[in-house]
């Protein structure tokens, strides 16, 4: 596995980087991501948008899951939210529940700098026949 | 209601003005927004991320869901992905699905301009004591 | 479509059978099954468990995709609980939502006899190739 | 905490009578039951019906919630199938995820006697101001 070809297919997401998510780990089955809260990923309320941390989790998820080289589609996502983020930015992990079928199983834990749950989402990804191009 | 006076307090939303998400319908327990769709919504595979559908639906439950002047926090949010967006939009329509608890039930429809529906989301949310400033 | 040897297949379903579940209607891509609340569905808070609300609904949801004569198994649900059930029984409707792919989607709804949405279940099934024997 | 009393109290859940899950461990914030395979727990395909696993996890959530004292009910819940079970029973083991708030959130995995993950249900609780009877 090729680090850096996986790190730059995934420059490609533009909307994870919209939302200036960066990738801080990758292996096959796993992948933790950072993104720096920021005024733009506020809601009305001011507080981080469902959306944005729902972003990060789904590009963590993408990430890992693809990372061993099989194209893996996201097909259902649950997330519960557990408290406000503290601090200024906010960690995803994804991390392979179950993967021996065509259908796979992701946990992604979101934390704050307290490293305080703030999100769980779990995620079921459908394993395609293509290969990623890295 | 003032349904100006709504539409000002959202466009506060900056996630959801990154996105380029705006409101077309208003009313208590109903919304509907637009979403554009741009090359910033793409993922790596170059097509719609998952979390900017996600910030949609999220975006038209809090608007739905807040409409009425109560202040309300999603909790947990399911999405399933039917099939991909075809046409140059999206559309969400948040509908309350049960609204007499403190606990409430959303349902969103995401479609696109074949009226297809490429995702639905159930949200639950919790309705605090507060009142919006509206 | 022959909807007394549907019936009859489904009959073979003994943990619906346990809990007392009966089929009222079917067609593809929908069914309706009820449930009369005996002591046997509460649990120790004397409610009904919340098993006994998702078996109805994972019943009537594999009668109604399976109608049609292909296999489909369910790979995800998720369920909110909108209030506890008045009277004495309870009515749950699967409805497809999306049938298009090999991930198919439908909505259960569980009311009970004043026509209040006691819980909704959204459900993801996975066709396969099989042909169901009737 | 006394163990025998909380065994005691949810030996008055029905539904998991019924279908003859035990309770192997509890303290607060945390249970295992187990259920041996039997005929009844079967669907039409001769597979463990959905509503038998989703009822063991939601009782073993319920016993772990609620063994600290405090009166907590189950409002969302989220499950994700991974494979058929293998061997004659299934465990369950519900584990706290994040416990601070009124809304509560855990984790119940479910594995077979190969010990292989046959379903994880997210599940959320709401916390009231009643205690428990023991």
């Amino acid at each position: 596995m090729d680090t850096d070809k996986i790190i730059n297919f995934f420059a490609r997401d533009r909307y994870a980087a919209l939302a200036g998510i960066k990738i801080l780990r990758v292996e096959p089955g796993y992948a933790m991501v950072e993104m720096e809260i920021e005024d733009k990923h506020l809601n009305a309320a001011d507080i981080i948008q469902g959306g944005a941390i729902f972003t990060m989790a789904d590009f963590a998820f993408a990430v890992a899951s693809n990372a061993g080289g099989q194209v893996t589609l996201s097909v259902n996502a649950n997330i519960t939210y557990f408290k406000s983020a503290t601090g200024r930015k906010l960690i995803a992990e994804a991390q392979e529940v179950s993967g021996d079928n065509k259908l796979i199983g992701y946990n992604v834990d979101v934390t704050d700098e307290n490293n305080d749950l703030t999100a769980r989402i779990s995620i079921m990804g459908y394993r395609k026949k293509e290969r990623m191009p890295f």
